[in-house]
C-alpha cells in the first residue's frame, strides 16, 4: 500500500485528494520541491529547503510547516512507503478559497501535500553510459522561471515533443536563439577549449539544485567555469554537453536535432563530475 | 447546501476533490470557461463551447463530454444550486497519472469539474456607471495566452498588484511597450478620432468572446474600428478607456496608473456598447 500526506494527514495514496477550488488547481498558484532519497537519505536537503523558502516567500505563500517538521513528516513517509531509494515530492499551493485571481482577502491556510516513490537509479547510470538525445524548442515560458512553481505547462509541451522526436529532453531556446534549459533540466556545455559553460542563474531559468553543486565540483577540479548562455550551435561545436537534475543528476547530451556532439560518444568530464557529485553527495 | 459536478456526479461542495496527482493540479495541465448565467441562461453559449473545444485540441485532449451531454449537466447544476444569475466554470484537465512531465503513454480519462455561483451583477452595472481604475504591469506571461488554461499565476500576481494600488484591474504591457490585456479582461480603447482599438486576436492574448460580440456590435453601431496594439501613453490620450470580460460585459475605464483618461468619467461608446450587448444578449 502506498500513502501520501496532504494537509495534516497520511492517507492511503488513491484517497490523497484537494478540493477543486484549491488554488494550485485553478490558478497554478503553487510551487513544489523534489529531491532524491539515496540510502534513505535527502540529498542536497538544504539547497531544496532553502529553494522553497525562496519560492514561497517570492509568491508570498506562508510557510506552512518548519523544516524540522516537514523532514519528520518526509521520514514518516518515506518509512511508510518502504522508500530508501527514490524521490520526494512536495507541493505547497496558498490554499482553497473561493475562485477570484487575487489573493483571498482573509488569510487561508496553504495546501500541503507530499508523495514519494521508489526511482531505479540504475537506469539512470545506464542513460548516463550511453548519453541521450536532446531537441530544441522555443522558450514558450513565463518570466519569472526562477520561482519553482506549477506553472509547468509550457514544460510539459516541450517534453513532449522531445519524446515525440525520439529525444529524451528538450532544449528551450529564448527569443534570442539562447539555451535557456531543458523542461525538468539544466543545460551546459564543455567548449573546445575546455571551458564549462551554464547559463546565468538569472530569472529565465531554474536555479537548479544540482547545477549549484556541479558548480562546486567544477570548482574543486579545478575546471575552468562561466556562467553564460549558449546558442544551439556553440553546443553542437561543443566538446561535451550534459545536463543536470536532482534525479538525474548528470547525464550526457549526445545528440541535438539529430545532430551528434562532438564524436556523439559522452563526454569525459561529464562523467567525472558525475562520479564526484555522486561520491560528495 | 451547494453542490458542484465532478467526474460524472454530483456532489456537496465542500467534499469536490480532485487526486493529488492530477496533472491540473501538478502541472497547470488544463484548461477552463466561465459562462454568465443571465436568467437561466447560459451567455455567448456557442462562443465558449467553441473556445473549450479549441483549447483542448491545442492541448491535445480529448473532449471529455459532448456539448449537449455538457450543457444537460450544466442545466442541472443550476437547478440544483438555484443559480439563474450568476456564472457557471468549467475546468477539465488531462486527468491524473504518476507524475511525469510529457503526456501519460497511456490513455487517461481527463477530469471535468463544474461549479457555479450566484453574482450580482447589479454590483457590475455600478462599476460601469462609475468606472474603474487600472494600472500598468509587464506582461509575464508564457507565449501562448490565446488558449484559455489556468497557468494563471502570472495574471493572479498581475491582479493582486492591482488591488494593493487600489486599482480594480492591471493591464499587462509586452516587451514592446504595447498593452496585452488585463488580467482577466480585453482592454480597449477610442482615439479623439473616434477609431476603436483592441488588440488583434494574436497569440498574446486570450480570444475573448465578450471581445468577439462587442466587435459585432461595434460593427453594428456604424463604429471605426482598428484590431491593433496601443500603448499606456495612447491610452491616456484617448477619448475613452474600457474592458470587457464574460462576466463584467463592457466596463469604462477612467484613470490608468493613477491619471485619469479623458475628463475621468465613463464614455458614451463604452456605455452604447454595453447596452447594445446586453439588449442582444
Amino acid at each position: 500500500m502506498r500513502f501520501a500526506y496532504v494537509n495534516g494527514r497520511f492517507c492511503a495514496h488513491p484517497d490523497a485528494a484537494i478540493h477543486v477550488e484549491d488554488r494550485g488547481f485553478q490558478f497554478a498558484d503553487a510551487v513544489y520541491e523534489v529531491w532524491s532519497v539515496r540510502d534513505g537519505r535527502l540529498m542536497d536537503a538544504d539547497g531544496h529547503f532553502q529553494r522553497l523558502s525562496r519560492s514561497l516567500a517570492e509568491l508570498r505563500i506562508p510557510e506552512p510547516r518548519s523544516r524540522p517538521a516537514l523532514e519528520r513528516i518526509i521520514r514518516e513517509l518515506l518509512r511508510r512507503n518502504r522508500v530508501s531509494n527514490g524521490l520526494v515530492y512536495l507541493q505547497i499551493s496558498r490554499g482553497q478559497a473561493r475562485r477570484d485571481h487575487a489573493f483571498p482577502k482573509q488569510a487561508i491556510t496553504p495546501t500541503i501535500v507530499l508523495t514519494c516513490k521508489r526511482l531505479d537509479f540504475a537506469a539512470a547510470d545506464r542513460r548516463a553510459e550511453t548519453g541521450i538525445g536532446v531537441i530544441t524548442v522555443p522558450d514558450q515560458r513565463w518570466a519569472r522561471c526562477d520561482i519553482k512553481t506549477v506553472n509547468l505547462l509550457p514544460n510539459v509541451l516541450a517534453k513532449q515533443a522531445a519524446y515525440e522526436a525520439g529525444a529524451a529532453e528538450a532544449w528551450q531556446v529564448d527569443a534570442d536563439g539562447y539555451v535557456t534549459e531543458g523542461s525538468s533540466t539544466n543545460a551546459w556545455i564543455v567548449t573546445k577549449a575546455g571551458k564549462l559553460l551554464t547559463r546565468q542563474a538569472d530569472n529565465g531559468i531554474l536555479h537548479g539544485i544540482t547545477r549549484a553543486r556541479i558548480l562546486d565540483c567544477a570548482q574543486r577540479l579545478g575546471l575552468e567555469v562561466e556562467e553564460r548562455a549558449f546558442t544551439p550551435a556553440e553546443a553542437l561545436d561543443a566538446r561535451e554537453a550534459f545536463l543536470t537534475s536532482a534525479t538525474s543528476f548528470v547525464t550526457p547530451v549526445v545528440s541535438i536535432d539529430g545532430k551528434t556532439v562532438a564524436n556523439g560518444a559522452p563526454g569525459s568530464l561529464a562523467r567525472a563530475l558525475r562520479e564526484t557529485y555522486l561520491a560528495e553527495a
